[in-house]
This record gives C-alpha cells, sequence and structure tokens, in this order.
C-alpha cells in the first residue's frame, strides 16, 4: 500500500538532502501542477481533449477537490465535505474507535445518520492546499557565497521560520519546500480542517481483502475504500472537533464516475507523493543496498515476531498493535522488494552507469568541469564521514524516536526538550518546539493513548536497549551506560539481565503511562520540574547532551549539503534537459497513464482487470481471505441475474481492481484517478511488487500502479452495505 | 509431472471398471490411431494439411516411431535407435547407476562413446505398438447371456489367456484391453526391446529444474528431456542386455524439428495416456471425492515426512529413496489439484449434472428404459456394497502391496503366491504368475536390490502396521493380529509397542535382504519351501487366505461389470452421439491442439512461451532453482552476442517451454509433440494445474499441456553439454 512515511526505508532526513530530478521517459513524472500545462503536447498525444491549464489552477475544478491527510491523499465528493480515501489510511481512525466489544477494524462502519459519524480523535487533519509560489531568489539574496556550512544551515532555518510566521498569519498552515535538492525553493500554504470523522468504511474482509498477502501484488481484489467527512466550526472556519461543528462545505469536488476505468483509458492520479530518490548519487543508493536496506528488513522482521506474539496474548493489545503490524509489514514487503530490484533487477547497476555517464559529461567540458567537478567527490566524502558513525546513530535515532509509535521514552525526550526549548524566544527555538507546534504535539500525546501499552512498551524498549548493547567500544552511548549499568565488555547474557533489571526500575517508578501528567509535564519549564523524579524523564534528560551533539554535527552536514547538492542537481539537470519532475517531497502532484497489463515474470501477464470472481476463487473464509457473507451473497444474487448498473460488459462481471502505468509513491495512497473527464473512476491504493523500486529507478516498462476501480466502490456500497446515505450524496 | 500409474490416486483394478466415453467438445479427446482418418474435417478445419491416414497406420510414419516405457511415451529419433523421452521418465535409471560418489541424479549423464551409455538395469522395456485388432464379436460368441457373474469373470479371463497366448507365438509382447468400459475389446501386439541404455540426460538442475516447486505448475522453465537407446542381439532380434548387443536400428524415426512450437501452431501429441475417469458414475467420483483422494493425501503427506527423515539420514538412502520422494510429491499435488477441482472448481456439481441429464435421457423413452434403467441402481448397488470393507481393503492392499516401491512383505508374499501357483497348468495360473511374466517378476526381484533399505522397508511396514492397528472391530485382518499381537482393543500406545516387538522378530529373522536368496526360492514348490522358516515368508503365508478370499470376492464384482458397465457405456454414447474416443487405458492415442496461452487466476494470464530469461530470474543456486553453471555462462554468452539458430524471432530469446491445449494425462510423459509436418517440436511433460481435474471431468477452456520445446533440447546439448554425439545423429 502506498501511505507515507512508514514505508519508507530511510530517515526522512538523509531523504530530504537528495531529492534529485528524473530522467524524463515514458510515462514518468510526479509533476507539479504548474508543470502540467507546459507538458500540453504529451498529454494530446494521449489522446487528451481536456484544459491543461486546470491543473494549474489549485483552486478550480478539479485540484481545489484534491485534499491530504498527511501520509495519505484524498479528494472531497461531495458539497458537503464527504472525503474518499483509501480504506487504509481510515486504519488510525478505525483503531481509535474500537473496543474488544465493537472492533471496527474487522467490521468497519456504516454511519447511518450525522450523528454515526465517528470523530477521528484528536490530531486528524485534512489539508487543502490553497496557494504555491515560488521563493528560490529570496533565499538566494540571503545566502552569501562564503558562509561557513554551520552558519549557511542557519540562514536557511532562520529564512524558512520568517516566511512561515509571515505566510500563516491568516490562519493557514505553511511549508517551505525544496526541490531538486535545493536548487528551488516554494512556499506551500494549505487551509487545515482539523475536525475530521469517519462516515463509511467497509469490513475488513472488503477493504483490506487479500491482507499482507496480496499487499504490493497483482491479481488483486481488494475494496481499499472508505468515505470521511470534513467538519468545521458554524462560522465556516476550521475548528477543533465539537459537537456543535457542521460539514465543510468545499467549492470543488469530484463526481464520481459510475462507468470506473477501463484498459486504453488515460488516467490522471493527483495526490501527495511522499519520497522518491531517482537521483541519489550512486553512493548513497550503495550504501541503502548494502546497509540501510537490510537493516531495515532484519529489524522489520525481529519487531514483527515480537509484535504477532504480543497481539495473541489478549485483543486489547491485538487492537492496539493491529496498525503497527500492517505498517510494518507494508515497510517491510516493499523494501524487500526494493533490494530485489536493485539487486536481482539490476537497478544498482544501471545507477552506476548513470552516474559513469554524469562524471563523463562532467569531464568532458572545461566549464563543467570548472562548474560540477568538485562535486560528487565532495558529496562522497560526506557520505563517508556520516558512515563511520551510522551504525550508533541509526540505533540513537530507533531508540530515542518511536514516535510514530508513540513509545514512553519518546515521550519523555519531547517533554525534555520542549522544556529546554520553552524559555527561548519563538523564532529560536528548534522548529518542531515552535508555538505554532504545540497543539499537534498535545494532540500525539492524547492520540498515543489508545496505542499506549505497557507490554508493547517495554517490549520495544527492550529491543533498541539490546541494540545499544551490542554497539562496539567506539560507538558505545556513555549516558545510557551509566544509567543502565550496561558496559561493552558484557556478555550477551549480562547485558540482557543488566537490561531487564534496569526495565523493572524503569516502568516500576514511571508515571508517563497517565495521560494527563504527561500532558502537564509538557507545559513546565526545565525549572520547574527538576523536582520531578521520573525515570523514563531523568533518562531522557541523560541522553540530551548527545542528542544535541548529534543535532549540531547534522546541521553542518546539512549546510554542506545546501552548498553541494544544488550544484550536482544543475549537472544532472544540464545532462538530461527538457522538462523533469522534481523527485517527491509530499507535495501536491499530477502524474498521467493509462489502464494496462503488464508482462510479469517469464510467460506470465498481469492483465489489467480483476473482478468479483476472483473473490470468490480467493475466498477462503479465513485470514487475508474473509469476505463478508453479505458480500458472497450478493455476489451469488448478481450471478443469479440480479441487474446491477456497474457491470463491465466486456468482463462480464463487476470489476474490483485495476492496473495504471501511472507514477506514483508511499504518500499517494487514497489519490483521486481521474478520467479524461476529470472524474473519480478509482483510487490509487498500492503498486506492484515490480514496481516499489521505481521509487530509486524508474522502469519505464514495468512500472505499474494499481487502483480500486469506482464501479466496484459503488457496488459495495449499493449491494453490500447499502449505504444510501452516502451514495444518495454521489448522486447514485 | 505426465508419467503413469504412480500417479493415479487409485487402485487400477478399480479405474479399470469404469472407463467411460468423453464428450467430445473443444480439442478433448485421446483419440484411438484407427479413429484419426474420421476426424479428417476436424483437423482440416485446424488447418492441418497432411494426411490423416498416416496416424492409422501403426508401422508407418510417423506412428512406428513411437514407443512405450511402460509408465511414459517415447519417440525413436535417428535410425541408431535413439530415444527421446522425459528427464522425469529416465530416473529409474539414473538411480539405478548412481553411487553416492557419483549421483547421476544429480550430475546428468553425456555418454560422449557407446561404450558410457549406461545399462537401464534388469527389466527396463521398450515397447512398440506393431498390431491392434478389435476382438469384441470374439468375445460376444463365448458371453452367454445367463452365466453367474462369477462365471462371466472366468470366461473372460480364460478367453484373454488363450488370445494372448496365440498371439504371443510369435515373440511379441500382447495385450487384450477393453475400451469403453468393456462395450469393446481390443488385441494390441507389441515387440519389446529388452536392453536400453542411458545416452544422456542433463543436470538435474535443467532436466528438473523448479522440482517439486513447479511441478503441475505454469510458468515453467524444465529442460525435461533425455535420450535412451535401444540395444538387440547382433541378430537384430530383441535380447536381454549383453555386451554384444547392437544398436537396434528402427525402420521409423522422428525428425527434431529446429524450430520448435509457437503461438498458434497445430500440435499433435502420441503417446501412452494411462487412465482417465470421464464417465465414471456420480457415485464413484462423490466416493473418490469424499474418501479416496482425502485418504490417498493424507498418506502421502505422512509418507513424504518419514522419507524426508531417512533421506537426511545418510546419502546412500537419500539416492535410494530419491525417486519415490518425487513420485509422491508428484502425486500429492496432483491429487490436490484434482480434489481442488472437484470442489471448487465445481466439477462434482458438474458430474451431478450429467449423470441427472443422463437419468433423465433413459427415463424419457420407453426402450431406453427397458435396455439401461436398471444400470445405475444396480452399478450404485454394487459400489455400496464395495464401500462396507472399503478401508479394510485398502489397509490390505497397502500392507501387502507396495512392490513398486519394492517391499520385503511384497517380495514374500510373491514368493508364496508363486509357489501356490507354480503346480498348476499355465493356463489356470492367475495372469501375473503365468510363464509369460516369470521373467518380470525376476528381474523385479534384482531390480528392487537397488533401493531396498532396511530401515525405509521396516519404516513403511511400521506405517501399514499402524493402519492396521487402528482398523474397527468388523474390519481387523485376524491373521495379522495372531501373527503380530495385536488387538482391536489396544491403546494406541500399546499398539506401537507390540508392533514394534513384532518388527523387531521379523527384521532380526529374515534373509530376504539378500537377492541371490530371493531368486532361489522363486523357483521353489510349496513343499520345498515348507521347510524355510522366515518370519517374512511365514507372515505372507498367513495372510494368503484373506488375500484368496478378497480375491475371489473382486472376480465376482468383476463378473459384473462385465454386465452392467458396458450397458451403461451405450446409453452414455447413445446420448452424447458422434465420434467419441474412449477413456485413456495405457494404449497408443494421438491428440492435437494448438500452442496457446490460457486465462490463468482472475487478472492473470498465462503467456504460450517461456524463455531462458525466467531461467535466470528463477535461480536461486539451490534446491529446485539450481540451473548448473555451464547453462548459467551459456546464457552469459547469447546476451553477449554468441550466435545460435535455436533464437526465437518474436521472443527474442531461446525459448524453455510451451502450453498448449493438447490432450493428455499421466503415461503420457516424454509423448512426442509433432508438428503439422509430423516433425518432433516438442516434448510434452506436465499438465497445469487447473488440468489435473480433467482426467475425471474434462474443462475444454482452462485445460493445458506443458511441453519442453525442441528448441531447449536443442541448444541445451549444444551450448551446454557440447553432446555432439547426440547431436550428429539427430543431423544438427
Amino acid at each position: 500500500m502506498l501511505c507515507s512515511m512508514r514505508s519508507t526505508p530511510v530517515a526522512v532526513s538523509f531523504l530530504f538532502l537528495a531529492g534529485l530530478a528524473g530522467v524524463a521517459s515514458a510515462d514518468e513524472g510526479m509533476w507539479m501542477p504548474q508543470q502540467i500545462p507546459a507538458l500540453a503536447d504529451r498529454l494530446r498525444a494521449f489522446g487528451f481533449e481536456g484544459d491543461v491549464q486546470a491543473f494549474a489552477d489549485l483552486t478550480g475544478q478539479p485540484m481545489g477537490a484534491i485534499v491530504s491527510l498527511g501520509g495519505c491523499s484524498a479528494s472531497f465528493v461531495s458539497g458537503q465535505g464527504l472525503i474518499v480515501t483509501n480504506h487504509h489510511c481510515v486504519q488510525g481512525a478505525l483503531q481509535y474507535n474500537s473496543t474488544p466489544e465493537r472492533n471496527l477494524l474487522v467490521s468497519g462502519v456504516v454511519a447511518r445518520t450525522p450523528e454515526d459519524e465517528l470523530s477521528n480523535g484528536p490530531g486528524a487533519r485534512v489539508s487543502v492546499t490553497t496557494q504555491v509560489q515560488e521563493v528560490t531568489d529570496d533565499l538566494m539574496r540571503r545566502l552569501a557565497p562564503n558562509l561557513t556550512d554551520r552558519k549557511r544551515f542557519d540562514v536557511v532555518e532562520l529564512w524558512t521560520k520568517e516566511r512561515i510566521a509571515a505566510c500563516e498569519k491568516d490562519g493557514s498552515r505553511c511549508r517551505i519546500a525544496s526541490f531538486f535538492g535545493g536548487l528551488r525553493w516554494f512556499e506551500i500554504k494549505q487551509l487545515e480542517i482539523q475536525d475530521v470523522r469517519l462516515a463509511y468504511a467497509p469490513a475488513k474482509g472488503i477493504g483490506n481483502f487479500g491482507g499482507e498477502s496480496d499487499n504490493w501484488r497483482w491479481p488483486r481484489h481488494t475494496g481499499d475504500f472508505s468515505f470521511y467527512r470534513a467538519y468545521v466550526g458554524p462560522d465556516g472556519k476550521a475548528a477543533p472537533y465539537s459537537k456543535n461543528n457542521v460539514p465543510y462545505r468545499p467549492k470543488r469536488w469530484l463526481k464520481v464516475s459510475p462507468k470506473g476505468g477501463s484498459p486504453g483509458d488515460l488516467v490522471f492520479v493527483v495526490g501527495y507523493p511522499g519520497v522518491t530518490e531517482r537521483l541519489q548519487t550512486y553512493a548513497q543508493i550503495e550504501d541503502m543496498t548494502a546497509w540501510q536496506l537490510p537493516r531495515s528488513i532484519r529489524r522489520s522482521v525481529e519487531q514483527l515476531q515480537i509484535l504477532d506474539e504480543l497481539a495473541h496474548s489478549s485483543p486489547e493489545v491485538a487492537i492496539k498493535v493491529e496498525t503497527r503490524i500492517r505498517g510494518l509489514n507494508n515497510g517491510l514487503t516493499k523494501n524487500r522488494g526494493v533490494l530485489e530490484g536493485l539487486i536481482q533487477g539490476g537497478a544498482l547497476e544501471d545507477k552506476m552507469e548513470q552516474q559513469r555517464e554524469l562524471t563523463a559529461f562532467i569531464a568532458a567540458n572545461p566549464e563543467r568541469r570548472m562548474l560540477y567537478g568538485d562535486v560528487l567527490p565532495a558529496l562522497a566524502a560526506l557520505d563517508a564521514e556520516a558512515a563511520k558513525t551510522r551504525e550508533r546513530d541509526a540505533v540513537f535515532a530507533g531508540f530515542l524516536g518511536g514516535r510514530g509509535g508513540g513509545s514512553l521514552l519518546g515521550a519523555a525526550s519531547t517533554i525534555v526538550e520542549a522544556a529546554v526549548n520553552r524559555p527561548k524566544k519563538d523564532i529560536d527555538r528548534e522548529p518542531e518546539y515552535q508555538e505554532r507546534n504545540w497543539a499537534r504535539t498535545r494532540e500525539g500525546f492524547e492520540r498515543m493513548q489508545r496505542t499506549l501499552d505497557r507490554t508493547v512498551d517495554r517490549a520495544f524498549l527492550r529491543y533498541s536497549l539490546l541494540e545499544a548493547a551490542r554497539l562496539g567500544g567506539t560507538e558505545r552511548i556513555e549516558a545510557l551506560d551509566r544509567a543502565s549499568g550496561l558496559s561493552a565488555d558484557m556478555s550477551k547474557d549480562a547485558a540482557a539481565k543488566a537490561i531487564d533489571a534496569y526495565l523493572d526500575r524503569l516502568y516500576a517508578g514511571t508515571k508517563l503511562f497517565d495521560k494527563d501528567y504527561r500532558l502537564a509535564l509538557l507545559g513546565k519549564s526545565s525549572k520547574e520540574f527538576a523536582a520531578v523524579d521520573d525515570p523514563f524523564l531523568n533518562l531522557a534528560a541523560a541522553l540530551l547532551p548527545l542528542r544535541d551533539q548529534l543535532r549540531e554535527i547534522s546541521k553542518t552536514r546539512q549546510g554542506a549539503r545546501y552548498r553541494l547538492v544544488p550544484r550536482y542537481m544543475k549537472a544532472l539537470l544540464e545532462k538530461s534537459a527538457g522538462l523533469v519532475a522534481p523527485d517527491a517531497n509530499g507535495t501536491l502532484r499530477v502524474t498521467y497513464g493509462r489502464v494496462l497489463g503488464v508482462d510479469s515474470v517469464d510467460g506470465l501477464f498481469y492483465k489489467p482487470q480483476t473482478t468479483l470472481a476472483g473473490v470468490v476463487a480467493k475466498q477462503t473464509g479465513q485470514g487475508d481471505f474473509d469476505a463478508p457473507k453479505l458480500e458472497l451473497e450478493a455476489i451469488k444474487a448478481l450471478r443469479d441475474g440480479r441487474e446491477t448498473p456497474y457491470l463491465d460488459p466486456a468482463l462480464r462481471d463487476v470489476p474490483v481492481d485495476f492496473l495504471s502505468t501511472v507514477d506514483t509513491t508511499g504518500g499517494n495512497s487514497g489519490s483521486a484517478t481521474l478520467n479524461a473527464r476529470g472524474e473519480l473512476c478509482g483510487l490509487l491504493f498500492d503498486g506492484t511488487y515490480d514496481t516499489v523500486v521505481a521509487d530509486i529507478v524508474y522502469d519505464p516498462v514495468r512500472t505499474r500502479s494499481i487502483h480500486v476501480d469506482s464501479r466496484y466502490m459503488l457496488w459495495v456500497l449499493t449491494e453490500v452495505d447499502g449505504a444510501t446515505r452516502i451514495l444518495e450524496e454521489l448522486g447514485r
């Protein structure tokens, strides 16, 4: 599945540095909306007869209907704020509203009245991009060429903070995003709706039919769609959840097509792809192949073992860890696919060849030698330096991090750092501790309560401590050794014993499992909680000096990258020439392609569509293949002659999913798939296994995205769930 | 894989009774050669421009080149007796010639000189069908209508023996075969060559590439071909193995085409399909679904566990059990596929519908009611009677049987029965103990020495004894209980203890592991070895009365079937009308079809061909996917520009396997696949998983056979093994 963040193997801070332009070929390209008009000729060649200018108008039709959920994409499909996205994108909301007695993760939700719509909980967001403007020149005016790397970082950061502050004066949420690795910069303004509710989710046996067995696979039979509704205050402005809120009335929404997608159709996908790394240097991809991906795969496998055992211990724990298991599995399969693509698939070799060509291109001309000759060696030196402590740095990050999973140590660390930042002027605080993010941090603390579990938290902290215990003598985390009694010369068993004893002390002494207690601490200054003697806070405080030290190093390196990467990128663009889409960076993009099958392994062809017949064929009644009884009955009724407008005449069945050549990645999940008339004919939700490596090296022949057909969505709403309220809103 | 006997789940004696005609549709039909001229119009419609009469001339071109290996099919491909068949058909010969130091099962064999060709060992046979004549009227003259069932059996058996004796006077091997369930009878005369040698087998990593993982699967990349050579005495007549023998010079042999098979090509397959059961009664298929197949699957799984453990105990044992493991796995996968096809695939339901239609057809007309009205109920009553003791009968058969696997108790039982039959006149002996089979029995005893292993034999006898120990009170095998000390009221543990103690006695006391000792006993009369006190012979003798009793019952039932089944068949043929191919019965057949891909599961299409690219893609370097280094190097050389005449211009690669619509089954393995010019363009070696149920209910849409392309054979011989001697013989 193509949700973002959790599916990327590599720390975001690293990726940020090297989003490079792709070599244009076939349908490659996650285009910035404003680039689309320049693609008019290509689109005409694809048979497009609409207005290419429409894509550049972010508040017009269809772009005004496209929204971000943060990690997933979505779109308005009614004038009453109804939003369609993937089923796997509403997992968190289903989990938030589930209890062992009423497990919505399994049953799904059909809100029969407005009152039945369930709040997604604190921190839910729907973001609508309202304005994008280039601000590269503004930054360039500030960047004197003779700055030190460390100073350059500060200049960029201060400039970013100032621009954001100005941009957000009208209540919007803003972001300064770097494109082409810092060669160009854009300011992006978003309207942010904070009250989001679940209106409809099919049963797990439809929304996640095929489960992990089918994830990243074709043929696919997943009804991966669900509906949210956006709410605002009675004054029409964004407001936190309140009973008095009313449905948001968007100016633009998409018509859901009853015709779906058919082989050969031109389709667009509009959404928020997360990260691609197509033009990193060869050294970076080589490091990913040799170290990052194998490490990530090993950790996922080990952590899944831990979670599987815990999930079997009680139904409560099972609900708490389900989303995390799904995310880990998703990333694991994806990372395996990427690694296979890099090694067996030959992508790493292709990359080496590309770099060889770039080096030759630079060397071939004295001016280019002068402009770019030093860039690749300098970047390589920077990477080599970072590689020296990569194991320690990764262990430390995994140890303190885990905020996504909501770990207790992560929360303690946030409290400690917030207290350090609180006394400063807002402009001087680290970005994540600036006032504009306070509410988000509080919401995160509230939200984590639903997934927080003592056994799970301890098991994961134990896992991280065991990793830290294995670090070599020069890479030890000394503060941790002092706190826990670990040392480099301990045997494995002795280290495990020491860790268990230390964990006993940590968990016996802490009050941080109490949400209100956590929230109360968040407001306090360093001085105020000097008196608070919580073992988790003490550990977080002990680790702070190392954290600060690593942050300093990272800032200097980042400053160096601001200096080098734009030049590397310029060389690449000069070499490839023509219009190039920037690498994905979580901003709004448009991609186009065709509904089309593809050759799979030798001797096998992936047909472009699947049908209800395949649901019945895969059905086992258990595990990943457990379609609900109501659906099986509806299929039987169809076979017995019941009429439906959603039958595909060529297939003589209701279509379920389809393949297309559009270029997508993690974060695109839930993106509207539009036909040539701008109607929603499906939802993007996944790519094939052969496709995952395309994040790094795009393959114009094999790459395919997977969509749920709008006819399946409408058929399920009609025949399985009788969701008449939704259907009426959709005009069906 | 489509070798015979070991892949059929059901005792042959049972199947023999109910081979019924198929409903003609699409390409269905394993036609008797003499039926082909009547199919002229259908073949013309397929684009055939050759002489349809040629297929009816068994000694002409191409039919004179087709041979049987017993369980596999094959064909002459040179004037010096070179025979091509499947790699999996030469497993026994590879095993016979292997030692732990020189494991031909893995390395393969390339005989560089005539002296390097390895004898297949005693019992090897190549049979050429030389004459087929219908003898139905002759039998009908003997069958008075008022015979008792038991007497009818004897009349048929005596007639069969007399005809065979007369037919074999010229040194041929003859068989009286029943077609359409005893409605028609044919006398088949075969020339039998007894000295067969291995001339070439590729490495396991080619000949069995994909192994059990890919068995019955597509896409496939198996180079399932090997070469034998037939030898005869210097006088040109068949003779047992001797150094002085010379290559046999067949009158007919096939040209191996360098063009292989391409999509759309018309292809013929000529060989010896074993058993199909397409028009058994519904009750029989239901019994197969509910009892026989699940039982067979369970036993295969359990026996494979035993064999896997034993195989890991030593390399010697591993070689001894490899063929047996491969056979069990093959049957297991096939039986699972058949069961899936019957239940999930809906074949059982189709069968029920067919029978309903037949019943209605009979009931619709007074004359038909009179002729056939009693047949279905009478057959059902016969089956119901047999079902009462089916568990005991099956346990007893498995217990005494195992001749294929060469068990010691099977050998003892053969010795005991041979002694009982020896004093009788030859015409009065049970058929398997008639003089014409003595040499075969002796060869079997010699041959079994290569697979006989004390640990394996004991483990399997123990398995059978545990089965017998579980039989209910009314089904006990009393003679066995007396001999072993088992009883119905024993606990599971007590029974196991008793069995182990009994096995200790059996194996400590026997001398039957000695081949010469076994062979010496085979000649003795009952009186002569009354003095021989071997525990295995004692057990076999104790079981003899029950064996005789079961044989008597079986003869009476068979007599009843001779009375009923031909009438059932007549009703079926009357209903279907037109030309119908009889069910397969191990006799020479011709089938035709096209090279064609097929829809697999929903969303997936099986392309009609695979290529070398797929070998590389599947290669892992271990287990089932371990192509030899020489082949990988040859592929690399090809990619680097090395020329080969075996490249497919459309695929731009060397093709490996292809799919066709021909109708085949177990026993067809190794069959020549002929193009429209009668040249060998491939070898049939398997069917797809969706196809296995076609033995029972033919599916004209999904059924596909799998062939190795002659271009792959020639490419491997040339580029991988440099088998110049063979290539020259093939005219390459």
